[in-house]
């Protein structure tokens, strides 16, 4: 739920005057998003969105993830296209932050992955990671392996008030995670938080791939195994192969998975199901409790590193 | 913020079925209201706003306020105007609440209000006033006078922790105001909650009164206390005669206030003070520490309060 910073109207105003995209019609408050404030707008000319950069993402990184998205929409992937004001730029200053205002896409994110959801899900990732391979910027990922072992030391032990005993899980299930992680894989830009509610649908079909703010420059696969994170299980916990099958199949008739790349989805999804864990752990014990956002339980990606540390090759996913 | 129920699309699609209101194009949630649950809704038609009404609400409730809606914007008035599904009901169910589909409007709500503000706000509320008098049914205002006193006893002596005293200053307050409040002025169906908010604004004049979900059958004038407080004090609580001014001028233009109304327009505003410095501190010791919406400061409309008790007359309002 992500308004953190309030924009009056002579600000927006005067923001507005900077671009050719008409006059204000409507401008609303987004409830969806968690990391920035974001506002539906509306102009005499369209449809498009405003966001404004919060603290967690660094300003530096913005010229990177909007021309990603550029590059992208520019290949006819779905994804937020930037509008750039009348002087070039697509990033300036509002209300004390950075912001950027993007087209507007249809769709609703799905609240309940079904399997009809899985293959075009990755057909699309698949496509996304096609249409990347040009775009000649990289990004390190800063939540990737090598970042995750400092984040479990900021944790401390408070792992252990969550779950008695999960910090010496964890960090067992990272040592042997990071030890067989494969280096050698096809990599490029990936999205690498490719959540439902990133993903919109619209009558049965890919319709938009938003938030482009963890993007980075990585192993295709590893974007994969993200996916087989947020998408493939159930409530309870269990996961749900028909899905992956689905989702792998659906990635595969776009860009097919090299033996390597297969062979490493049971570390890659370890490694995925550690690098929410660990995010989510972090922020548990560091969300003030009169905070606006809700804090997601860390343990929902202990069951699934359960899982993964349990499969013993790529025919667990159904490959 | 306010999206406390989730919507699943399968949920959602049957709930569009009973409606002829085409197909749908995009569902958001919006970052705004903090009784209810609301959604943006696009579909193949045009533009609506799907409300699932939170426990605050009392159903039984609903109807009045969806029959005052429907009957005001008959008359023209910028209100959400609810659709009613094919079998004629405005009212259905979903996700485990009842929801109502509403039309759009647009416009935006000022974050910091102006004079400029004050003279459209007063007039459409004039209109709003006028527009409802042949609206037959009534509600009995739970928050008016009569509500208070067991409000503050509900509250204990938590006021005292807000700020030291504060509980027996409000029930001396309390106290007075009753004993001079008017019975006899002209009444009406009422917003009794035109905050800043609920009130859009689109090139200067009004587009939008919302959130009808506090309305209620009082005085006219009360409805006018309401908004000098919501509309007339500057950040640092000091009073903006100005403002006042505008606001009430607007209003006389359409509908002009008897003496006695104007008279009682100290008492009146008091009264309007005391119950938003009610609620909110009933809610600030009421709300847990990890909800989703923030907590409003009560000393707010303590503030307020002191001006309003030593106003001696409805010349310190500018009229």
């Amino acid at each position: 739920m992500a308004v953190y910073t309030e924009v009056t109207d002579d600000a927006l105003a005067a923001f507005l005057e900077g671009y050719d995209i008409g006059r204000m019609v409507a401008f609303r408050g987004i409830a969806e998003g968690v990391e920035n404030s974001n506002y539906s707008l509306r102009t005499t000319e369209g449809d498009f969105i405003l966001t404004l950069y919060e603290r967690r993402v660094d300003p530096a990184d913005l010229p990177w993830f909007l021309g990603l998205m550029e590059h992208l929409a520019a290949k006819s992937l779905p994804c937020p296209l930037p509008v750039r004001a009348r002087d070039g730029a697509n990033l300036n200053p509002l209300a004390g932050r950075i912001a950027a205002i993007t087209t507007f896409l249809p769709g609703v994110w799905p609240r309940r992955p079904t399997v009809a959801h899985c293959g075009p899900l990755g057909a699309a990732m698949a496509r996304m990671h096609l249409a990347g391979e040009d775009y000649a910027p990289t990004r390190a990922n800063a939540l990737g392996p090598q970042g995750w072992p400092p984040l479990l030391a900021r944790c401390g032990d408070s792992g252990d008030a969550v779950r008695p005993g999960l910090t010496g899980e964890v960090r067992t299930a990272l040592d042997a995670t990071l030890a067989a992680w494969p280096g050698a894989l096809p990599r490029g830009h990936i999205h690498a938080d490719l959540f439902p509610d990133n993903v919109f649908f619209l009558d049965h079909a890919i319709s938009g791939l938003i938030d482009f703010y963890f993007a980075a420059t990585d192993l295709y696969a590893y974007d994969i195994a993200v996916c087989l994170n947020a998408w493939c299980f159930e409530p309870d916990f269990s996961f749900n192969i028909t899905k992956s099958r689905a989702l792998l199949r659906g990635y595969q008739a776009v860009r097919p998975l090299s033996a390597a790349e297969t062979e490493a989805l049971p570390v890659l999804c370890r490694g995925a199901a550690i690098r929410f864990l660990l995010t989510r752990l972090y922020d548990w014990i560091n969300t003030p409790d009169d905070a606006l956002v809700t804090r997601k339980d860390p343990l929902d990606y202990y069951w699934r590193l359960r899982f993964h540390l349990q499969a013993g090759s790529a025919a667990d996913y159904g490959v």
